[in-house]
This record gives structure tokens, sequence and C-alpha cells, in this order.
């Protein structure tokens, strides 16, 4: 069995603080806290003996809760799993993800449990029910999102006001009046995002006295497919759009393409909060505001364990802006063109 | 603080009804651990007061592992994680998913931890290090995958010789003799799925005494659009593909129209191991073959728990294949056109 004397005198440094670095109780430089890692694998030690660790209340282990059971995650979502993952370890903790979504009962449970020292939430709510249980049961947490009112609790999110404004100002430069706003339908989710983002779409179509264009979409390419396909008959006055649902956006070009619309002299389009990935599915090239996923994994797991470890210290609270990508989707705007095939 | 005699009394069983349906330690018909499970649920009994689970040496969590922290999650990678959680609630566990890759190490930690009762085993390579270190250290396993020798071991996986069989014959039966076999091709991961893929192929056009054209694509559309591009130069002979790489699909359907070829009049492709989800967002729509995720998720699920609660049992070893949903990417082979702006 490897001690933690062992380890001490392997990192040439006390046994405090290889404990400092186990337990997590007290900071110690990034240099040190890797050469005491280094020893650590060098020599087995079991850092996370279950005994141990609930003896001081803490296990190191951190859960991102994703609400698997009802949907699957899209790629933007499994980004912000891996790097806050890669972060976590960084950091000395493990993160897994526990797929509870709408359900406080399972925060119960979780909080219970004593398995997880910390919470990172994803696809926060307006009103969401876990934030209050895990309020409730005492358990450390930050969201990626927002619910209505953050302002006491940690938080990174997206800046999605100034997103859309930057997607729109994009669209107006090309001389688009009537510009759509599609966004992600899920009847059992109210997505505090897509609430943020509808909301910012309404000021900046009021300010500029431009017509309001709501397209509720379901997160599925099938579902843009079908609203391509149908665009020029549904929408005959509409320019442009911009895609709130990265699962839509290749569906929309492929439906529209199918009716016989030109991407981008009929439409352009402008896909808000995507990524290469998505983006290189499309011909031409999606242009898209690109999610700072990794960055926001990264500073949710950090505002976390900040968090943990410093209970007294800053709230922290980020929001970063989408950042435009150009593709080959926008286009001046011009007369809607028939439809060879539509 | 709810006993288990409450819930025994709510369900209208007996305390020792209870304690199975609570420590997995006898099977009970569905009816009554339903009705066992709902009264505790009602009444508010924490079934995992993690001290009990561990002084009986049973958490009822369960591991996903998946190498997250090396390569984002698929859809249809999330699509295995949606189905066995479900399935895992279903019979009174919890799955979380935990990122571990190509890492027997990082076994060793959780299996000393004591955190979970059992592991599913995600993208399996064929000799996968994760295997000997949960047979090591002795951690009930199923693998969705199977490493090069599997017949001791127990396994969900897809049938990927008859898979790969059936894509051939569906372009043969089209009059196409060069078909090429495009895979993924991930440097750090030796995919025991994609080997077994490319044998078959091997197999298959041996027998048939046509061309073996095999093309690595990494898993990004991107690259398959590339290869689209530049496919009228670099396989001018090529009539058809067959695609092991859900993400390079769409990008090279994109690429090959960049470049002036029709799908499918010039070139032919059947994506294999994919989903509705990718094969929508192209136009036309890919001719595929489903990869079975809800299925194999539920089954390599039910193969842990079955092993956790009957060791004596059965060796669960199962195979599916993939079942081919057709698109509008498959045609009869004729003389390749001249790309118009290749």
């Amino acid at each position: 069995m490897v001690t933690m004397k062992d380890v001490a005198d392997r990192a040439e440094v006390s046994i405090a603080t290889v404990s400092f670095v186990v337990n997590g109780t007290k900071r110690v430089t990034e240099a040190t806290r890797e050469r005491v890692e280094a020893a650590m694998r060098e020599l087995g030690f079991a850092r996370n003996p279950i005994g141990a660790a609930l003896a001081r209340g803490r296990t190191r282990i951190l859960a991102m809760l994703f609400p698997a059971l009802e949907r699957p995650l899209s790629l933007t979502a499994s980004a912000f799993f891996t790097s806050a993952s890669r972060r976590a370890r960084h950091r000395g903790y493990d993160l897994v993800m526990w797929p509870i979504g709408n359900d406080a009962e399972q925060i119960a449970v979780l909080a219970r449990s004593g398995l997880v020292d910390g919470v990172l939430l994803m696809e926060v709510q307006l009103e969401d029910p876990r934030v209050a249980a895990l309020v409730e049961h005492k358990v450390e947490f930050a969201m990626i999102g927002r619910t209505a009112d953050p302002s006491a609790l940690p938080y990174v999110d997206i800046d999605m006001s100034s997103s859309v404004e930057a997607a729109y100002a994009q669209l107006i430069a090309e001389g688009h009046e009537d510009i759509a706003f599609l966004a992600s339908a899920s009847p059992a989710y109210d997505h505090a995002l897509v609430w943020r983002a509808m909301r910012a779409y309404r000021e900046v179509t009021e300010r500029h006295g431009h017509p309001t264009t709501l397209i509720a979409c379901d997160e599925m390419p099938g579902d843009g497919r079908r609203i391509g396909e149908r665009f020029a008959a549904d929408y005959p006055d509409t320019t442009a759009v911009i895609i709130l649902n990265e699962h839509a956006a290749p569906g929309l070009v492929a439906g529209l393409t199918h009716a016989g619309l030109d991407v981008p002299a009929d439409v352009s389009l402008v896909s808000l909060g995507s990524s290469a990935y998505m983006a290189e599915m499309t011909e031409p090239q999606l242009t898209y505001m690109r999610t700072p996923g990794t960055e926001l994994g990264e500073l949710g797991l950090d505002a976390l364990v900040d968090r943990l470890e410093d209970t007294q210290g800053p709230l922290p609270q980020v929001l970063l802006p989408c950042e435009l990508v150009p593709g080959g989707t926008v286009a001046a705007a011009g007369p809607r063109r028939t439809p060879r095939r539509a």
C-alpha cells in the first residue's frame, strides 16, 4: 500500500502538501501539484479510496448534469463535456456525466448519495427545478447557462443578446429586411438560451422597424428539411434566416435546395451557435456564429472548482459571445427567384 | 426517515422483497419491482445512501466508459448512452458516463474507488487495455463492441460482416464494380469495428474479383468534403462508395456536389452505420444502413446487469446487423460524366 509519505518523498514535498493536493483542502502552485500528481501516478497511489474520501466528505468527483434520458447530446454539448472533463483532470478531479434533466427528485438522490463534490448544470431552464433542489440540498454547483434571474448564482453562458445583434447586423449590411428567426422547439424544455435569443431578436427587429418572423423547428435535420421544402410558399417575402438550431441547419439547406431555391442567392442563412463540424456538411458551407464550447466548458469547470476550493471567493459570472465565421450562405438581398421545381 | 418497512407496507410486499429490489440481491417480477419503486418514489425513500451501499458493496451505479477526453461523442454514441441510461433507470440503476479511453491506469483508480458496480465499455479496440485492467481488478463489465478474441467475454456488437455484405450487395445489384470503402482514420485508436469492416470488405471484393479501393478519412465533415472535391482526380474509375464514417458522409456529398459530380448519377453512396439524423442532412438524402444504437444500448445494459445479478448465468454475446434504409444516393452504374467544374 502506497502512503502519502511515499508520495511526499518521491515529489520532495511535505506530507501536508500531498494532503492538500489529494484532499483539495488548500491551493498549491500548479508546478507543485503537477509534481505531486506525477509521483502519485508513478507510485500507483490510489487517490480516491472511497472510504477515506467519504470520511473527509470529498470524493473529488464532479457531475455534469445533462438531460440525456430525454434527448441525445449534440456535438456542441459533447464538446462542453470533453473540455470540462479535461479541465477537471487537470485540476485533480474526475468529471462524469449524470443524465438528469428536469428532475428535482433525482437531484435529491444524487445529493444524499454523497458521491459527488459538486455539479455542473447543462441545458439550464428559465425556472430550473434542479437549481432549487441543489440549493436545498446544499450541493455546490455552477451553471453553463442562466436561469431567469441568475444574479446570485455562479454561471458561464453565451452572451446571446450581442450574438443575435451581430448575426442580424451581418444580414442588414447585405440589404435584408425580412429576416426570419428559426429557433429550437422543444415542448418539454423551456430553454433559457432560446428564450433570451428570441427576446433579443424581437428587440432588434423592432428597433429597425423590420418584420418579426418566428419559425419553430424540432432539433432534427428532417424538420429543417421540411421547412426548407415549404419555404417559398410559407415565407414568400423572407430573404434571410438566422437559425438557432444547429441540428436543423443542414437539413434546411437540403430542403431549400431540393425545392429549387438557391442558397444564398434566394435565401441567406446564418447558423447561430454552431461549429465547423456542422458548417462543413453543407454546400455551400454555412456562415455561422461559433459557440465558444471549449472555452465555456473550461470556464464552467473552473467556476465550480473555484467555488469548491474557496467558497468566499468572488461569484463567477462570465458571458462570452459567439464569433462570426464566414461561409458561403450570406449574399446581398435580391428579389426572390421563382423556384425551379417547387 | 423512511424505512424499508414503510415501503413494504405501501407496496403491500414483504420487507425482504423491498430489500431484493433495493439491493438487487434477487430477482423479482417486473410488476413487483415497479410497485416497490413507485412506493419508494411516493415516500421519498432514499435508495442510495452511500454508506449503506458501500457496506453491502453495491452502489447501484454503473459507468459507461467513453474516450470523451480524446474526442467528442457522435450522435450515435450519444444514442447508446441515452438508451442504456433509460434501461438502467428501469432496472433500478443509475448509469453515468465516465470519460476513460485507452487508459488502464484510470480503470485502476475507478476500480479502487468502489464507486461503481459495473462498467459498460464503448469504442472497444482489438487489444483493449481497459479489458485487461477490468479483469485484473475484478470489475464486472460488458462490451458494446468486441476485442480481437471476445470468445470468453460478455458483449453486444454490430454484425459488421453481414452489414458490409448487404451494403456491397446493394451496389453490385446496380451494376457497380469499382466500389470504394471509406473508413474512419483515427491514428490514436485501433477501432475493432473498423478493422472487422475492412476485413469483410476485402473478403467480398476478392470473392467478386472486383477492385479493392480503401480511403481513410478523419471523423470530420471537412475531411469528407476534401475527399469529395478531389474525387474525380483521385478515383477516376470508382463509381460507388461505402462510407463507414458517419461524420464524413454529409461532407463527402457536399464536396462531390461542389466539384460538379452528381450524386448518385456519377457516384453512388451508402453510409454504413448511420442514422436518420445524418441521412436527412444531405440533398439527396443518404441511403444508409442504420446502426441499431437504441437496441445495442439496451442489450448492453441488460448484459451488464444480468452479469451483476447472476454471475452463473449464460455469457451474453449478441450481434445485430445494420438495417438498410433507402435514400436517394444509390443509382445504376453508368459511365462517369465529366465534372462541370472539377
